[in-house]
């Protein structure tokens, strides 16, 4: 069943107001595949005190922060600790995200969004040089807390996120 | 060369101003793959009033609008026209986004932060039936307009987007 | 009375900070006048997958998460709730909101404005056919909650608000 | 014809792309019906340096700035005037608001906007005293520029509005 | 030790999960200089219902609720009360913002993020007669709560303030 | 005369309805003085990947875009540049904006916003170990454009800036 939706077929924001506050954390992947040359040029800036992953970084953090204004049926929520990673590959760069807070629902969205915001950050900032990036592969790899407890994924995507 | 640095290597606004008012538009895809029985309870959902694909078409027209606020470097503008069309798959809802400008930058970002916002709100409200969507394939497919003219995606991403 | 001004008489966001969290709910009604061939217009769409009311549900639940960025003394609250209903009358549409959380002060004003929200959408929405729409009786029904607990309205606005 | 709409029945941002920029004006009223002895709060406060429709005052305004961002298919305009006006009654506090911009798409929602929040803004700061305040009679009483020209709302809402 | 960054190196927003919620207070201090006929302006407007000041207040408020969208690191907080004072001096404005909250991070930068927006509000509706205002020593004077416990400012800035 | 108040002496959006588009640019300084230990943290981390600064820039470029948005009486404006520079000193962190813009209206505010939120960047991520820094001189140094012409201060604030 899906739970977003009212006795009438329509949306709502499903109603949390009896459940306890739990420790929540939730960690999300993704990654944006890119031509070689383009890798190159991160790495080169990276050397200098300005880099793409640095603003893609800030980007991830306040996205995360976003999540409520801009998925329709979220609940705010007051994060605790938000981190984003990158890990560079031959020909992409991985992102990880790790969102956590104390309340009554979890931070999937949030881990998620600040995958997605970091993605099209570095997106934006090396469209100039190569137009055909792809962002891949974002999905939920681990939650913690709540009354369903504890998800891990467990097929190749949990196992090869990076 | 990223154009997104200034002289000091740190990250800046790329100046715009001199450039030309032209018709930009541009369109994006992206798809999230689900279980199949996750894709029977939309579609399911569908047929009375409120539906999830109502929910994430409002979702990405509004993130749009919310792209120069996401993404740091981002220049606003004032979009002229965003429209998002869903494909129904067996294993996955293919997402496609066009937005339209008259303005000096393109709307390239627009539209990919339109894709994303639909796919991650699909996901929030798919989330309690199944955990293992993943995001997949945000690309651009055209581009049109600016100095740098039109730009459209030749490869298989471009070819078999839905 | 009134509490929103500090001892220089400027206004001041009212300091909750020893009350206690409670459960907090706030029911409001509000309804948008329309020509008679409008709703005509609304329910023909809602047959249809995209609808007036299903943007409307949305935006008014994105527009209770936006109030204390709205509305300068209302506090910032964390929703775990939040449900609109519509009911489609000869010449009105009658929209009703509910929102609840658990915190320090109430969610009247997160009511009201998902019910402003919601009006104004439909507004926006059915304006390029009849410009003599009318949003009326936006008023509170009845919250739950806090030092003062119930309120609930008597007169005839509660009693008939559909 | 509801023009919302894209080909598949679901909500988009109509497209304004080729409108020219003309410049547009609309003016919208509203009021907030209260008791006698409410009104007396306001307008004591008024004398002295803070006073409850000061503070509407900001709110309609940046109220009207925010209105891309609460009404899901708004076009994103800059504005280049707003202006609210109050008038005390005896029962009631009418609102005016006034909106300019040099665009492709009309200012209505935008005063509409500015009039719903100001009434709000009035409605949250003197709710400690009164929970009985209504509001009611929003509508647009006139609108200028854009190929449609100028519509003057000529019935009693358009004569008595004040 | 700067907390802001994590094993890579990386800016992240510092864990406080486990932080227990306390009562969070702070008081922030600054000033905008300007000629002595600009400060005859404002008192005169003062005297009239509208005034720079009751602006410049609301603008503080709505600014202290708006500082985790705008410092990339800073935590998301429900504060639970926010005043601001203004003094005029015979060449500047003294502002004085409070703010309090029950949580774990304390609200400084909330208090310093009021009384910035305040000076620049003050900046903006001043400026056509006056460009040569500057905003002067914005600093902390007190804080208290949490494990670090009480901070007052002890130098001439703390003693000085107005 | 202060120009943003309207003829009942409330605050207004000045109307620029009938402005000519021309470029407009602002450049504005100010800085952060802090312990020379608190400088040499900075510098340290700027070594590595992420840097106190690196983050300052993306919210100064992220708080230009917000003007509109924080200031109540600023007009939305469509940034077609934004760049900030920061230079370290003994005991201070300087901090220059430049924004741009094609508009009817200046980016004074912009520029002063971008200023303050780096300013308070930096004060949010060096606070852990410095609660004495002091955020000083914000100030606009040159506007250009627009009716009244170039303006460039000629004190010592703008001969000393840096």
């Amino acid at each position: 069943m899906l739970t977003h939706f009212n006795d009438h077929g329509r949306a709502h924001m499903v109603e949390v107001t009896d459940k306890e506050d739990t420790l929540r954390q939730a960690t999300a992947y993704g990654s944006i595949k890119m031509a070689t040359t383009t890798i190159q040029h991160i790495t080169k800036m990276g050397i200098k005190k300005g880099d793409v992953l640095g603003v893609a970084q800030v980007a991830g953090i306040m996205g995360a922060k976003k999540t409520a204004d801009l998925i329709p049926m979220c609940h705010p929520l007051m994060l605790t600790g938000v981190n984003l990673e990158f890990r560079i590959q031959e020909d992409a760069i991985g992102i990880k995200a790790t969102v956590k807070t104390r309340g009554k629902t979890g931070v999937e969205m949030e881990a998620l969004t600040a995958v997605s915001t970091a993605a099209l950050t570095i997106y934006d900032m090396c469209k100039a040089v190569d137009k055909e990036m792809v962002i891949e592969g974002i999905h939920l790899a681990e939650k913690t807390g709540g009354k369903s407890g504890t998800y891990r994924r467990e097929d190749d995507y949990g196992k090869n996120a990076w």
